[in-house]
């Protein structure tokens, strides 16, 4: 039986990879011209990395992973910060202490600082919710300032709901961070690969038992290798050809613009969770510390996903979806037999890169083909 | 009956457009050499976006409004920020807590940020008149503060008044911001035109139900269109040979300076409330963020309008200069049995740019041309 992987995303390649390492003979079907998926970049002309479907910071705190992927990439040391145009001023996000300081007057910031500490201790992350919940009226205030300046339009933004549509729990994610840690990640692994991550995810694939087709969509060798053992990272409708009807998934559009000045901003991105339709401005010089006179960004506009017409992003949390998505993985499990699915569109989830990997491992010690 | 629009600035492209759009053959007169109104700009030989009748910064909540005019321009980010030279330093405009810390020593500065807090709430932007009323020392000095260093001489330059001139209720419009955020408007949307105002109105112009002349007076073509459909953004006195006296405006004139430096000045307005005749100072590059080894300002005097002398900008709010405008516009319909009035000079009022289109949406929307 054939080893056949549909997709060459960080998913397909790692897979791929393992079987290969363990002896298997390995196809890797592509439908994009590229490699590497959505972690795809290339170096314009300025020498400037892009990331061309949006920014990707890779963070992880397992070990395994870090050095799986270590073995086919050296790192940048950078780390991640992102900022947010509050009130016109560019804050730390996630908000924490001294977002605090740059927003509030200074006798309010030391007070709500001294209620944190006091009531949370330090180094806490806590969800807005639970800080509404602590009846205290400074507190209080404090949730209602980041939910409304800091979540609420952005989420409409990112998710395209109306305000009111906004289920409050999904408020209880955003955290106020009780530290002077700018940082985005407090993972103990962070980096961008030197060369990219399209090198990186190249030197995966280099491997005397694995060959590579790109171009080519699943429909196109389905019914050739309808029996063979596959590793499906794909969207899990189109390979039955939407019969329940389409997986709902957010897009994301980008708008790349390249500018003749050092810098545009003072951060790789920069969220607009007040102002504007797009969510946030990624500046990919940042990320490998490049220095040109010029400088390449985008602006990043979150979308309906529309099959054929633009890319799936982000799969949409629900129990409905999740459900569907189950439907279509038995169905496809009657169709073929020797199927598995792994990735962010395979399984229907939003992983990382880090754990699109850890699920790989994982699948790969369920298959016998790592040992457990 | 044809449609004959009188003015071809944002207003004047805005109607024609809707009415083009809705199938009707359109006929844009402009007196003016050139599109756009007071909204025209130019990229001079430095690459700066030049605005020709002062700085002019979009910004708006209106989504329809931003939604439109998305149809004819990409945006460039930018967020407005006036500075004001206040006892020799500049401080964010309007006067906020940022500017508190700036103007006055430490000890003082964080207690009226506490009163201002304690009192008033955090975000507010409290009138100084208000202010004044709250009987507290300290923030009714600081009210007389801002009245006499922030108000008083700039009113008196922008109105041409003397002080004793002012009526007080005037003052009543001057905020504190209790907040840091320096931006000048809080809108959700905001930015520049990315090829500038001018190339914006001429693609909203644009359309094949359109004609477009300019260079060619009202007066020239009144008697041919007196009874067609007629909307109306000019001057309403002139409309009527001034036969009731002028209707009075403020103007402006502008003192374009180019200058071989980098910058001239940290943001792109900075207010002089205390010195000088002039009111501002604009640096244009700032806008589109443009680099360049130049830079070009505008000092602005604001100076009484003559009718053919100059330019009218401002209405001046009074009940009888409202009276006036009304007995034109009655006199107009007379002469004019299909006219309607819009714009900042028809409608004789201080529309901002959002302000002018979303009025234009209401009078389709009156007219029938778009659904209600």
């Amino acid at each position: 039986m054939k080893n056949i992987v549909v997709g060459a995303g960080i998913s397909g390649a790692a897979v791929a990879r393992i079987l290969a390492e363990a002896g298997e003979k390995v196809e890797v079907i592509e439908a994009k011209d590229h490699i590497a998926g959505n972690c795809f970049d290339y170096f314009d002309e300025n020498g400037i990395c892009v990331h061309k479907y949006g920014t990707h910071i890779f963070h992880t705190d397992n070990r395994e992973v870090w050095d799986f992927l270590s073995r086919f990439t050296t790192w940048y040391p950078y780390m991640h910060k992102v900022l947010g145009l509050v009130e016109g001023q560019l804050v730390p996000i996630p908000f924490n202490l001294n977002s605090i300081r740059k927003v509030f007057p200074e006798g309010m910031a030391r007070k709500l600082e001294d209620k944190l500490t006091e009531r949370f201790g330090f180094g806490r992350k806590v969800p807005i919710l639970e800080l509404r919940q602590a009846e205290d009226p400074d507190l209080s205030f404090l949730a209602d300032y980041i939910y409304n300046h800091v979540f609420l339009i952005y989420t409409t933004k990112q998710w395209g709901m109306k305000p009111e549509e906004i289920d409050p729990s999904v408020t209880a994610r955003v955290p106020v961070y009780v530290s002077r840690d700018d940082r985005y990640f407090q993972n103990r692994w962070q980096g961008i690969p030197d060369n990219g991550y399209t090198a990186m995810i190249k030197n995966m694939l280099e491997h005397e038992n694995i060959t590579v087709r790109t171009g080519t969509a699943w429909k196109q060798v389905k019914d050739e290798y309808a029996k063979e053992r596959i590793f499906y990272t794909g969207h899990v409708d189109e390979l039955m050809d939407r019969c329940f009807g389409d997986l709902p998934y957010r897009s994301i559009s980008f708008d790349f613009r390249t500018y003749d000045r050092e810098y545009f901003q003072p951060a790789a991105v920069v969220n607009y969770p007040e102002n504007n339709d797009f969510t946030r401005i990624g500046e990919y010089k940042y990320f490998l510390g490049t220095q040109s006179s010029k400088t390449v960004v985008s602006l990043e506009y979150s979308s309906a996903y529309e099959y054929g017409k633009n890319e799936p992003y982000y799969p949409i949390a629900s129990a409905a979806n999740s459900a569907l998505h189950e439907k279509y993985m038995a169905a496809a499990r009657e169709a073929y037999p020797n199927i598995c699915f792994l990735g962010r569109l395979g399984d229907y989830r939003y992983y990382d890169m880090d754990k699109a990997v850890a699920r790989v491992f994982a699948l790969m010690r369920e298959n016998g083909i790592l040992k457990a």
